[in-house]
């Protein structure tokens, strides 16, 4: 099989390098070698093994019917959608690490992989090389999912860890993230959760066969998340940790992303640095958990060459990793019941307890915190209403 | 799709139980029904809802043409070797769950599956629910893998975890597995590691596409280790956990089974009770972790249930789990470097220190421990040699 990649940055070259490296292996699995026709990239890479190779005209790849498939490591949406609708009008695969843009327009892709008989792939854009995608629609498909919840990014997971175990503060972890290559010059897509909220989205469209928009999902970074609130949740024996989860009901999913405090006893609390994991819990199966390296240029390339490779087995439409648009998917996740974490000012203690019954307090540096029954948001800011000196309040995890 | 259950036991009435309850998602995602039309058992069930899919004789099934599909959970060789033999040789798939088998014969299998255009899928036969054939061999399809080691044994699990927790005794933490239905009356099979033989044995044939036998398995159990070295591996910062683990190198792999010290630090350490953790490093990927539910009724059925959904999408062969046998694919796992923890008597203190410069002792009851550094079984050996007083060794996990 011949294909073509467009955007040579880190994810595309590791795709090459892969694909060099493993090709006996590949080629085995895969039924046929995989071999790269065409790199596009509007820079030049004069010193590349294979200059040869390197196109920037689209039209060039669109025009070659000996390229199956396309592999989109552009990132962005703006060029990715319409190189991505070429390719599938021309009957293409198009197999990506763009979470962005299968988030947003994957329902229309695979409408079109239908009519012109090919495949979506996207396994690489939600937790890097950790195997998610198959694992959910194919290894769980005798389960009704009942709900799916990750540590999904690793700049963020990094940060949080320096915080917990460093007592840094999130200025000083954020510094630390970007002096080692973790976070971006500009990591606001990062630390105020939209990416998390992107690839959640994949997860709890991917589990209904229906969209769920970004729109419709609550999304809360870690920018608020302080050293004390870290100290918290040493003394009630949790992590804190940025969860996207997804919970479904009647054929809907409430799904939401922010800071949760994750009790030490669940496996997510154990999920440092830059690592990534999927929680998914199905009616049948109970609770199954899938770790790795969440980036990163070769674990995410591994996930990009496996699309490539079950592209190569089977290249006609199959619809197992779709889904379609129908407006309706999310329910409001404020619905949801946790237990929370709330840190009030001392002066709203009377009103707590009265309201709280039971309350045990924490007391913190400059406030104090308690935990309540299990409830759902909208309960909770119900009992809430008109106490005064509400700091924060957090879900647990469970 | 219609099929038939042979062996109506735990896992072939929780596959049944699994077809009821989740049948609408079922026939959505295998694009079919998938419907049970005879149940094979020498036992009777009068109140079963269905009494009438009970049959005694196997020719019933294996004469019907609208039979595609046969469930094998009879567990055991004997019966399951012939009952499957046929089956295929009919052009009828197979799923089971059955370890034992798969290990011994799952070659013989394959290639009959191959010859008759049907299939032979075994993802309950390893970690009960979690996905873990499909990952290794479709989701890491870009990697060469380098290692697969993992707690795949619930009952020791469950064992080891109240030795460490609960400061039991191996005699008194058994009987307890047994009082909660974790283990058997007769757990020789669990605890002296046969039951984890098999399972990495397969893991292990399906990383190389060649068969490596539990012949070829140097397997030691738990039975001997002690509440003592639960307390060195607390001193150590480790758990003792049921390893089984297979390393590849030239295609071929050095397999083992036994207990190891699992620094806290790594994934594995935090398995605990009857969970089951299965991690694998790739070349491109790096460490991959799935954890689960590696037992029990439901999980198990659930990994059959998505064989048998699989085989509805796709009956026809595929090799892409499949092995062959050409007798030589094991290597000697004595040749693996890791460091070792030793336990020694006061008296063998002196040789020791001449012998491996610079260990540090910890000092337990009845004797002390020191770590070596990172060499292979057979220079621990070697070193050893005529030095008194040795109690026992254990690999450390890395």
């Amino acid at each position: 099989m011949k294909a073509a990649i467009i955007g040579y940055g880190v994810v595309g070259s590791g795709v090459y390098e892969i694909l060099k490296e493993n090709a006996g292996g590949i080629a085995q699995r895969a039924g046929q070698s995989i071999e790269i026709k065409y790199i596009l990239d509007i820079r030049d890479f004069p010193d590349h093994p294979e200059s040869g190779l390197f196109v920037k005209d689209y039209s060039v790849i669109l025009d070659d019917p000996e390229v199956e498939a396309v592999v989109e490591t552009m990132g962005g949406v703006r060029f990715a959608y319409d190189y991505t609708r070429q390719a599938l009008l021309r009957g293409k695969s198009v197999v990506t690490s763009n979470k962005e843009l299968v988030a947003e327009h994957g329902h229309e892709f695979f409408a079109l992989a239908r009519e012109h008989n090919c495949r979506y792939l996207y396994e690489a854009s939600v937790g890097g090389g950790i195997p998610i995608i198959r694992p959910l629609a194919r290894c769980l498909a005798a389960n009704e999912i009942e709900s799916v919840a990750g540590i999904i990014n690793g700049t963020t997971n990094f940060i949080l860890t320096k915080m917990f175990r460093g007592n840094q503060s999130f200025e000083s972890a954020l510094k630390a993230a970007q002096e080692n290559g973790y976070a971006e010059k500009d990591p606001s897509a990062d630390i105020e959760g939209r990416d998390v909220c992107r690839k959640i989205a994949i997860l709890a469209s991917l589990c209904l066969g229906k969209r769920v928009s970004c729109a419709d999902i609550p999304t809360e970074g870690i920018t608020s998340v302080s050293a004390e609130d870290m100290s918290y949740a040493e003394a009630l024996g949790c992590s804190i940790k940025l969860i996207g989860r997804a919970v479904f009901r009647d054929g809907r999913a409430g799904v939401s992303v922010g800071p949760m405090m994750v009790p030490k006893s669940c496996p997510l609390a154990g999920v440092e640095d830059v690592f990534n994991a999927v929680a998914v819990k199905g009616n049948m199966v109970g609770d199954c958990v899938f770790m790795g390296r969440g980036a990163g240029k070769l674990p995410t390339a591994s996930a990009v060459v496996a699309d490539l490779i079950d592209a190569a087995v089977r290249g006609g439409y199959s619809g197992e990793f779709s889904w379609e648009d129908d407006g309706s998917a999310a329910f409001d996740p404020a619905g949801l019941e946790d237990k929370f974490f709330v840190r009030i000012l001392p002066k709203a203690q009377k009103a707590v307890t009265e309201r709280f019954s039971g309350a045990e307090f924490i007391r913190g540096v400059s406030d104090l915190g308690f935990v309540t029954e299990t409830m759902s948001g909208t309960e909770l800011d119900r009992r809430l209403v008109g106490v005064e000196g509400v700091v924060s309040r957090m879900r647990i995890y469970q």
